[in-house]
């Protein structure tokens, strides 16, 4: 086993983690004992502070126009499956792209077992969706749109920005699977006519596992998943309908929050465009590098300006498991194989069953780990 | 406002904790970039071992035959709503206790107005359920009785191991909701009967806010709030049916998790008996020292025994909400004060609409923080 760890799987989760995140999670598990909105003492205000300052935080970054809108969540998963079955009614219809992970298509499915049908707009073999194709798919029973940002198995963005116009005109419910772009390219949800934006903590914003968000445009008419305390108006056994207590049933993840906001400081503080740049520039040299080793197959846009910096390969005559097991046995490289919970994608790609290997850099990779992955690859 | 800080709000959360949960998620931050279960390299293998330990941990100490079968959420509303909406089909009927949390009696609420009706069985005015009055209301729709072990208000213990042996011979689902009791009182899913153990682990279980469990007995068929990816059968755009997958979607919090496993293991190293004693010891002061004060009115059984470590009060002619302030304010005492997301028990007790102030030592409390406490109250 190499003693060497060159971690290159931050499509998964971002790693490390900047050192302000750890440092605000012990902080908060040192000062506050306390629920956030239980009883006015100030522990509990202290509390309350953390999850305000991130709501606001988060706010202001994706240009929600009232924080009270942004919801807290444990993943991009439970955010999804909220606005989804919120807004999803039987008789319904919903439109979802070629490359949408399980976190979409596994609650769809079960949806539609309820009446809820969906269509799937098929992505050409980089991952890119037509807008047009979107349009002419739509149907009068149409009420939502989902759409990833960016595959998590190519990188290929989507065409948030077109689609969100089509929406907007057509009166449809636009909800955006952002997991693998918070953090990492611009989002804003005015520009962009989202309606529902779902986001996970722990991938580009650089927060710990077990935070996410659903922010809720105001207007959409949402219902709840859960319902319990919300230590306001507890004196009623109906769930309050005011945001974002509507949502937050149940003590909140609070150290947790409190890392994901020291996660978007980091980011706001280096520039969300520098940090970009850096991706595109290690995407590109993982790209060259890897189209110069004698059989390797990359799939995806193989342009760093139209995919995050997640690449997805194969070896020819190689099984991909075995590859990614000597990548991380002999050389101590962690990457991420198989179907990276997202067969419809790798259908889209023609690489299903067997699926790839996927290299995705982050922030904090160096030039010389991917210079030392390439060499690695070489030598398999 | 006092710089002193004495904190008795254990019920809320436990603060301080034992100085392994931190230690624990910081290691876990610091050393696992992974997500458990999203591929097999070495850093995914370290996260899986996070999840597969603690559930160990937790499947030990509550006696559930197979870990598999504890499923990780980030609160018990969460783990209440699942066992809830997970089993119940309209044309069910629930019973439920008279001293039931918002966490219980929102959703009861929600499911009512989708044809599951439910029934209250009342309680004392000490918060007592008589097992007898429970099986009288018994109908023959009657699919789940769902019980809090004890009640947040009072502290007082319900017959849980009664109504188990009830339920148990009626072939009734029963849910326990042990947000006040994990940890400190002595929970057996195989002996009380209990099919759905609903948990969370920053009360007595002194983990960190964001986590919880549902523990499922074998052979209850219970259905998924959310879907998503599980990185297990990626396969497929069907919720895997294997536990725990089904019920854990998209990435956990694995650093929160680690913190949870650090608390139990505290509470083994201790002993969870010496824990009950020193709980029951704190309390009988508590009792003790407040009947003393003259203008003073104690709810609840008023006996350690019957009680977990409790005590609400109100002293006579003053508002429990300027008192609470007052103690906070002045003497840096952190109490909780109004109805605490439970106004079915503040109707039980006779204390609705205006609360009552709640004092909740730990197993962290001095003795003389009690007697602070006390001469505080005194003065008031």
């Amino acid at each position: 086993m190499s003693e060497r760890v060159c971690y290159l799987d931050n499509a998964a989760t971002t790693y490390p983690k900047p050192p302000g995140v750890s440092k605000a999670m012990l902080e908060t598990m040192k000062n506050i004992g306390a629920s956030p909105g239980r009883g006015g003492h100030r522990m509990s205000l202290m509390a309350g502070k953390v999850l305000f300052g991130t709501r606001e935080r988060i706010a202001g970054f994706f240009n929600v126009p009232d924080s009270r809108n942004v919801v807290f969540t444990k993943n991009a998963t439970e955010s999804i499956n909220i606005a989804l079955k919120g807004t999803l009614r039987p008789g319904d219809h919903v439109l979802a792209s070629g490359v949408e992970h399980n976190a979409v298509m596994r609650p769809l499915e079960k949806l539609s077992r309820g009446g809820v049908p969906y269509t799937i707009v098929p992505c050409g073999r980089q991952g890119f969706l037509s807008p047009d194709d979107l349009e002419k798919a739509i149907l009068p029973s149409t009420r939502l749109i989902v759409l990833t940002h960016a595959s998590n198995v190519t990188g290929t963005i989507l065409p948030v920005l077109e689609v969100g116009k089509i929406a907007r005109s057509r009166n449809i419910i636009f909800l955006v699977d952002a997991a693998q772009t918070a953090g990492a390219l611009r989002i804003d949800m005015e520009e962009m006519n989202i309606d529902l934006l779902a986001c996970t903590g722990h991938k580009g914003l650089m927060g710990p596992q077990g935070t996410g968000f659903l922010a809720i445009r105001e207007g959409i008419k949402l219902d709840t998943l859960v319902e319990g305390g919300t230590g306001s108006r507890s004196e009623s056994i109906e769930q309050p309908d005011l945001l974002p207590d509507k949502f937050e049933s149940g003590t909140q993840n609070t150290p947790g929050v409190s890392g994901l906001e020291a996660g978007i400081a980091f980011i706001e503080n280096e520039g969300l465009d520098k940090i970009r740049e850096r991706e595109k520039a290690l995407t590109r040299k993982l790209l060259e590098g890897l189209s110069g080793v004698k059989g390797v197959e990359i799939f995806g846009p193989l342009d760093p300006e139209k995919q995050t910096a997640v690449v997805s390969f194969r070896v020819s005559g190689k099984d991909p498991g075995e590859t990614a097991e000597i990548l991380d046995s002999k050389y101590g490289i962690i990457t991420r194989v198989g179907l990276h919970c997202c067969p419809l994608a790798h259908k889209t790609i023609g690489t299903y069953p067997e699926g790839t290997i996927r290299v995705s850099p982050g922030f904090f990779t160096t030039d010389s780990e991917i210079d030392y992955f390439l060499r690695s690859v070489g030598k398999i």
